[in-house]
């Protein structure tokens, strides 16, 4: 059974044709182009979908999409995409069936890379889990019982904005402490540099002092391997905030295994560590068995893979 | 359909005979001499379950009974409950049906209050809520699609102990900033206490400075009610704690009825307000819609009505 799974970025719209039992058969990948509309967007994707399919010459059952927002409970339509400017509410799988003639299903992306991760990733033996998705905002996807956990609306998830501090730093979104705020790639980069402004002994100083903007995540992982004292202790506040967090999750849901992918997630042991030590710390004891923190290594691939098989799942 | 519905707590058991469309039929309450150990318990208990069928010669279809502790999945089994020592792991429900004749049910007793708000309270028309106990602790229930959602091991809903503030005050267990640190019956008399020592011209300061420790959460709303500044303010800060924690729950659960019952919530108006004025500041805009703070009145009839419930729906 081959299926195709897209994930609809703000910047990119990658596409691939997915075989159930093997995995990825072929994949594609084209900018979006936001500024120049939906209807532009739509067709160029169908045209590229259409494409894949004859070149591989399949016969995909149905197409499932990972988009950037909040998806109804009906799985057809996304709302206020936050990175799609111009789209309020939009059918999106109406549209792809109209161009593609293929049976469409959507989903949050970060829903979307937790089920991927849960079919063809490190969770693939997890019953129920939550990942946290550390890009350069901080996505989540709650998997309870082999199913996506979609809450009454199908917003549930928004791990990032969960507050662990609400004399906290603002997110962009309105909330403020929540561990976007913290580790979202801009924010940890920003931070990073602040503190580094101030150690001008430093070699991350030395190598960023003609311009902190240049900074990322991965410089801070790169120079805590090296010894870096500063980058190690950087990562280490940030590991903590993201193990506070594990603990609201935790608390609320009784799912004990967490998932971590994403850009940021690259730095491993420098966030993990200090996130495991300060949740088994303050995790009420009975919730500490069980308890694990996971790196999930499928990256951008998670959601393509999620969407395929939501379409395996629900449209056949 | 009559079942029983009792409720288990440190100091004493309620014990209720329920008609699944009446209501309750009799009702009754023995001491629980925690120190005596559990079998006096069980005995005492069921003693005076059998006396209750007696006077009012009905043919219960079963008994279930909330326990202050998390329950296992069976809902037979409690592990370790803090305000019953000397109990590690017991087997409830087959203490009580080897001594009554009865099937049994167990379930946590927090989520109980809520079945029994979503079965004979104030949610009774409500399909997914979040119940928030202000009691002595700050005990949580979430029913979700008019179910209880009990996670992974039957533990979930621990929302008094989701992290506001990683800065914040201890708890008795060992979470910090969450709040049941704040709201719950002690801590927030402590905390009252403490601002009122500050201000001798007080009327508060008046009436409790002999004895503090006589201070009660009800004395904050009378005071409030009388036009008490200080009393408003401390109440107002309390609401914004609450406030936070609400906008986590719904961030991760997209479950937008928020349920407050127990002694403290009795502050009402002064508690509320404030915290829904804080909760929708901080919630992501998508998530405001359908929001709402609801204060529910069963008080402590609520876990024996939903203890009576969870017989009727799981033992019949």
């Amino acid at each position: 059974m081959v299926s195709i799974g897209i994930d609809l970025g703000g910047t990119n719209i990658k596409i691939a044709l997915v075989d159930k039992k093997k995995g990825f058969i072929a994949t594609s990948s084209i900018p979006t182009r936001a500024e120049l509309g939906k209807e532009n967007i739509f067709d160029s994707l169908a045209e590229e979908v259409k494409d894949l399919i004859d070149t591989e010459n399949v016969r995909p059952m149905g197409i499932g999409m990972g988009v950037p927002g909040m998806v109804g409970l009906d799985r057809r339509t996304v709302k206020n995409p936050p990175n799609l400017p111009g789209w309020d509410i939009v059918n999106v799988a109406k549209e792809m069936e109209k161009r593609v003639g293929i049976s469409c299903i959507i989903e949050n992306d970060a829903n979307l890379a937790a089920l991927g991760s849960a079919r063809y990733g490190v969770a693939s033996d997890i019953d129920s889990f939550i990942m946290v998705t550390l890009g350069t905002g901080v996505g989540g996807g709650i998997i309870f019982q082999n199913k996506i956990y979609k809450g009454t609306t199908g917003s549930a998830g928004e791990l990032g904005h969960v507050i662990i501090n609400y004399h906290g730093p603002m997110s962009h979104s309105n909330t403020r402490g929540g561990i976007e705020a913290y580790l979202g790639q801009r924010f940890l980069s920003r931070y990073a540099a602040d503190i580094i402004r101030q150690h001008p002994k430093n070699a991350l100083y030395k190598e960023f002092s003609t311009d902190f903007d240049l900074l990322e995540p991965v410089d801070l992982s790169r120079a805590a391997n090296n010894g870096n004292k500063l980058a190690i202790d950087i990562l280490q506040s940030s590991g903590e905030k993201l193990g506070y967090a594990i603990v609201n999750y935790i608390h609320i849901l009784d799912i004990r295994k967490i998932v971590v992918s994403g850009g940021v997630a690259k730095a491993g042991k420098w966030l993990f560590e200090p996130a495991r030590k300060t949740a088994h710390e303050y995790l009420m004891p009975p919730f500490r068995e069980g308890f694990d923190i996971i790196y999930e290594s499928l990256g951008n691939e998670a959601a393509m893979l999620g969407a395929a098989s939501l379409a395996f799942e629900e449209l056949s």
